[in-house]
């Protein structure tokens, strides 16, 4: 995962990435590099942060940037160059509608997620940051921002801020608001870092914070199948079923994850505010009916304020708000409709 | 709050409730009292423990025992004699299912209450609690057992275990087990009371504990609404709209509230399991569609298995779990139903 190995620097990525001019790369084959740029962020001035990227796929092959939750970062799936998983490595696939054998797959680490930038973080910044990777790696025009949770809110900005470009936004999980309820969830869990804070035990107050977090990713259908075993008594204290689980989650993130990467991203999604009229491109809006972090209601709420740009697909799932991370099959044939549909007013 | 005014001591409190002896106490008058016994509990061998009571209403008239929340207690509304508020105020007055005037209204402090029983408890142990509290009181059999929340739990309990104490039960937002997902909720906040532990951070970390139960005991309806205002950056850091309220209700709960007491009554929901086939009175299971720790699944289930002497009724409100301290009129028409019905099958 990129936050701990040390990004490929790639001094001139712009000799890798010309508009038209290289040789193509073999189909499947990657590229990484970094970017150093000066960014005026919303909240904090300007700033100079390293925009570290990943592309896969076809030379020449129409762009699509896919962003996911926080705790996501630019290796999307495995390729012949980098073959380890990626964070969304059914989606883009031989096969599939992110097929790298048609087009070129680009993403990047959030601003903020190698815990350098101590400071608040708006998706307004990613998405500038997102326009200027663009004219570093002289990509004028998506063909698409795909975005996942974090990634939907970031790519709500870029069409906003920037509508030329991309030809169109797909936005699964993420609305125009962070959810009041939401916003308070996440508060909760911030809190949990900053009672670990008080005492040295960052990690724990992080892994706390993860593990309250993972509740609000899942739901209790989820929960009730998998964990309906009886507690136990361990030590005199009662432990129940999911703890084992919950455990394994805390302790997997707070392995790769700054704890100020965390925090600042974490605020970063209840910082994040866009009025839906705003956005300028042909949405569609992939919401998750039981998804604990954006109601169904809030999705509407966005699709009827993109008016004709927008249009909403439902879906069904246990998974709630990491449906995209374990829906595959079916978040896929979204994809599909929504990037290859050509009755999008615009 | 009982929890921290010591309990009027009553010796002999046998003789302040005789079966049918003493002249009738003015209506709304209340009396407190204590008793202490041994009780043997499921997971923690016999222990010696207080039981601290309340009863208010008519003398000679028939008895119902109210059961509340972990934080509930023996005060279950205001008196001549105790005219501070009590935890379920509204639905224990005058023209109410519950009236002073008609019934006597019974109430205790949980077993664990005070702080001073640091061992697992189970639901169990509270409902052989009750039938000790009856024969002290010399109370044969409760005219109904309304239970809320944890209440709830016990009530189911004292019917599978001790059915001639109860005519009837009427079991307000609990089940016949913990939920996977409402446990996994639970078992982190009691993480979050040992992150506190840590470093002698007891109240930080009970504080939020206390923030993260009120999530699940309300709903994002009830957020939506409430706390809608953008976020604002304080002192560098991104404060949501309900912080202010999340810090109130942390602050009110630690300074009534032992630490001990609330990790063990905790547990003690975690540990609740029944079979309902168990339950051997007629009992109405009302379920509150929107309970984010009571899904309205489980309380189909109970009522499944309840058979013939089971019925269900469902509330929707946007306080979820804690419609019962909200609603307070729809409550009262339900129990005045589920209490005065003569329709049971027994």
């Amino acid at each position: 995962m990129s936050l701990v190995e040390p990004a490929v620097s790639t001094p001139e990525p712009l000799q890798r990435f010309p508009v038209s001019a290289e040789p193509a790369a073999p189909a499947g084959d990657a590229v990484r590099g970094s970017v150093e740029v000066e960014l005026a962020l919303r909240h904090a001035g300007s700033q100079r942060v390293r925009l570290a990227w990943e592309i896969q796929g076809a030379a020449e092959a129409p762009v699509v940037l896919v962003a996911g939750g926080i705790s996501a970062h630019r290796h999307v799936a495995s390729s012949a160059t980098f073959p380890e998983r990626g964070w969304v490595q059914g989606l883009a696939a031989a096969g599939r509608a992110l097929d790298p054998a048609h087009c070129r797959i680009l993403a990047f680490d959030y601003v903020g997620a190698d815990g350098r930038l101590d400071a608040p973080i708006d998706t307004a910044d990613q998405a500038d940051a997102v326009a200027v990777l663009l004219d570093a790696l002289r990509i004028p025009r998506l063909q698409a921002f795909v975005g996942y949770s974090y990634g939907a809110l970031v790519g709500l900005q870029l069409a906003a801020r920037h509508p030329r470009r991309l030809e169109r936004l797909v936005a699964v999980s993420g609305a125009h608001r962070a959810h009041p309820y939401a916003a308070a969830w996440r508060a909760l869990q911030r809190r949990a870092v900053a009672l670990g804070q008080l005492q040295c035990a960052d990690l724990q107050g992080l892994s706390l914070a993860r593990q309250f977090a993972m509740l609000s990713y899942r739901t209790e259908e989820e929960f009730g199948e998998r964990f309906d075993a009886p507690p136990e008594i361990v030590n005199g204290r009662v432990r129940v079923a999911a703890e084992d689980y919950l455990d394994a989650a805390g302790a997997q993130y707070v392995a790769r994850t700054p704890v100020t990467a965390w925090l600042r991203l974490s605020e970063s999604i209840d910082l994040h505010r866009i009025d839906p009229a705003a956005v300028r491109v042909p949405t569609t809006v992939v919401a998750v009916e039981g998804d604990r972090l954006v109601p169904l209601s809030d999705s509407v709420a966005l699709v009827e304020g993109l008016g004709r740009r927008g249009r909403l697909r439902v879906l069904r799932s246990p998974y709630g708000h990491d449906a995209f991370l374990k829906e595959t099959d079916r978040i896929d044939a979204l994809l599909r409709s929504a990037l290859h549909n050509e009755g999008d007013a615009a």
